[in-house]
């Protein structure tokens, strides 16, 4: 495709390779102009169709947008710009810089610069933030004749009409009806016959990740969405949510991973950029770490003692930084998805507590096991009776690591979630980091109470 | 909601309570059996009108439905059978024990179970597997009109009608054609010239993940699927596919966390089950992590002459752990999101190996300045030499073990990738294990290279 591509537009075949790419999907079309040079892109663009140049537009990334919005005539862009829907425009506004922002402004007619600014205005991550105004209003005298009338008269710019929305003569919502319904009534029957009363709807400022939670509950391909008197003044579509989805779920990963989410693709993030987003949280860690060396260091004395105690330390505080991350990433995830919420406190700290035990257990008799069998505390050098009591300290070490770095784990992510942060801070760096502390502080305490019931002093 | 369907219910109101409950969305219903007790809900369930019941029995967890079926009549089975859609009926039986599938495939007309045999027996995480056989087919000689026809006389037992497809007389897929174009377009016009030619489709065989991230990017709202000789068997809706970006993330998000995934909601996952999908990694992680005692054994000399030494590896290993992960989990998101693939190979090295570079030499710089300003190696106790030569040796480890765990980080997903498992496994715990053994070496050589040269020999 791509060397075809390459050979029409060398011999400045035009009319060829606006046949040949108006025949693809608009999402690879975009995905092939990224390939090409960025000076080559604007002569693509202008073979293609109008209607289809506005749906390729839509589905670049902003760095092409950009530069080829910087390359419009004045009409170029008046002319892409009303092609486009109104939340894709949105979009694009929102990630481009202040003087792309006002040229394209200036060529917007007045009403739907009216609309883009109140889209711009809902609060962040609000549903209002993803809606798109252009849907199918049907009043409530209507009969399917005089849906199918509208459908047919105003559907061509709608995103989407398949499900259609009925209001009053206040624009409150009173009911839905889908194009299935209609299809399947006769021609005659009134609309308020087979519409959904009392329809789910989410209001502009509800977040758009449980907006997009819903559609996907409900199985809706659109969600309405009302102002704070009920009056309809949106819809999300699915595609949207689909989107949102999976934005949410790649920020959640990068924030369990102690990265400050962007929301750009992987190669389109450039180094100093990605520098940016990982060097905050490694440097609040790596000082926060610093606890642990203070501990060690004021220890110093008793672990030369017996200096083989300090070769299970880092075992200790992997074992617990990962049994940490198990319970912390599980209840965040489950928080995120809605299985769980804040009040499942109690039963989060049942369970965690139940599992810790068991893992504790499990994880502590192994080691023992393992120390014994392998002779890591070598008999031959250090004795069998010391031989048994560091088995048995580091052991059961790590049984109570283990059971503090769970519990503690499941809880701070719902006790983060209480104070308004959001929980994915508290997943493996930080537990992990909370763990090593507690981890050196139980283990040390039981070296010395083991220890000296064996007559080792420390 | 609850208190009122429980007076219903004790009262014994059941017109009122259906009157109420099939007011409800089918999945908040299904959210609201749950929080009553096992034996009412057959009783609930009965009350509701047949097809709602069916919408909402699809709806209700796994465990509910086990539940309901034992219960139900063979009659009720049937029917709730003949009223579930294909793919909803699929998705079940996968869930029950072998006792339970046999009893519903008994209860299953035989054409049906045909069909439902053949969903069952396409590969795990397939297309096949989410697909519905319940499609509109157009024939290539058809109208509009004669199109509007076929999907008022089909369109009630079909899972959507918005997209319907154009086979030949071997139903090979030749087109795709909206409910909108149908209605934009005059009675009389033939399919063949409004509907899209060469559509996007996928194979039975292609990856559930993929299908569902390329219905994304095309923004559909249904996918195509189509045997090895290009016939149309069956079509993905975008509900389902919505359901597995989620569960596919999920999954990511658990193995990431180095827990195996299972696919019940938190809360619904029993005590033993957790402790089973979390031990294992647990042991094995623990079991590897006996390298880091081994050297810290192999060592032991050394650092017994400076064991101020030792009080750094917590510090060291922790920091290490964390900027692997970052690059492990920002390399594993981009693959599973199709943002890089295996081809990519030099562009990641080359990102991560500078931004290594530029987070090691950060972190190092910053961490010599913070030993020197707080004293953390106490040069009154340890003389000024010693202490600069111990706070230098910490801050190159550090620097070196970073750029070591992002680029391994960085590649390892990839590496494991290619050799065709899952890039997930290589998060954070396993990169973690890794790095601490890799820092340990790099922090015991660098310590007796630096320190030989301050004249210090351990």
């Amino acid at each position: 495709m791509i060397s075809e591509v390459r050979r029409l537009l060398d011999e400045k075949k035009y009319r060829e390779l606006r046949d040949l790419l108006c025949d693809e999907e608009p999402a690879d079309v975009a995905l092939l102009f990224d390939k090409f040079p960025k000076d080559e892109v604007p002569i693509m663009f202008r073979v293609l169709h109008k209607d289809f140049a506005s749906e390729v537009f839509v589905e670049m990334e902003t760095d092409l947008q950009q530069a080829l919005i910087e390359g419009f005539t004045d009409r170029e862009l008046s002319d892409i710009m009303a092609d486009l829907f109104l939340d894709d425009t949105v979009d694009i506004i929102e990630e481009m810089p202040a003087s792309v922002v006002r040229r394209i402004l200036n060529h917007t007619d007045t009403e739907r610069r009216r609309q883009i600014n109140k889209l711009l205005n809902y609060p962040e991550d609000s549903a209002g933030t993803i809606m798109t105004m252009e849907f199918v209003r049907l009043k409530t005298h209507f009969t399917v004749a005089d849906a199918f009338k509208t459908i047919r008269r105003q559907g061509v710019e709608k995103e989407t009409i398949y499900t259609c929305y009925v209001t009053d003569e206040k624009r409150v919502l009173l009911g839905v009806v889908t194009v299935k319904q209609l299809l399947l009534a006769e021609e005659d029957t009134p609309i308020t016959d087979i519409m959904i009363d009392d329809p789910v709807f989410v209001h502009t400022d509800d977040d758009k990740k449980d907006v997009s939670l819903a559609m996907s509950k409900y199985d809706f391909i659109a969600m309405p969405v009302v102002d704070s008197e009920q009056r309809l003044v949106g819809i999300v579509t699915v595609d949207d949510a689909l989107d949102v989805i999976q934005e949410e779920d790649t920020e959640d990963i990068e924030m369990m991973a102690a990265i400050t989410p962007s929301d750009k693709p992987y190669l389109k993030t450039g180094i100093f950029e990605t520098w940016k987003n990982r060097i905050p949280w490694l440097l609040i860690l790596m000082i926060s770490a610093t606890f642990t060396s203070k501990i060690l260091t004021h220890f110093e004395g008793s672990l030369a003692t017996l200096p083989i105690l300090t070769a299970f330390v880092p075992l200790l505080m992997g074992t617990g930084g990962n049994a940490g991350s198990q319970a912390s990433v599980s209840v965040i995830r489950a928080l995120s998805l809605g299985d769980i919420t804040m009040r499942d406190f109690l039963k989060v700290l049942w369970k965690e507590g139940m599992v810790a035990i068991l893992c504790g257990l499990s994880l502590g008799i192994v080691n023992f096991g393992k120390m014994y069998v392998f002779n890591d505390v070598n008999r031959a050098e250090h004795g069998l009776e010391v031989s048994l009591a560091v088995s048995l300290v580091v052991s059961i070490a790590i049984a109570i690591t283990v059971i503090i770095a769970k519990v503690s784990g499941g809880m701070l992510p719902i006790l983060v979630k209480r104070i308004g942060l959001d929980p994915a801070v508290m997943a493996s760096p930080l537990i992990t980091t909370i763990v090593d502390v507690l981890s050196l502080l139980v283990y040390l305490g039981i070296a010395q109470t083991i220890l000296a019931y064996f007559g080792i002093n420390i």
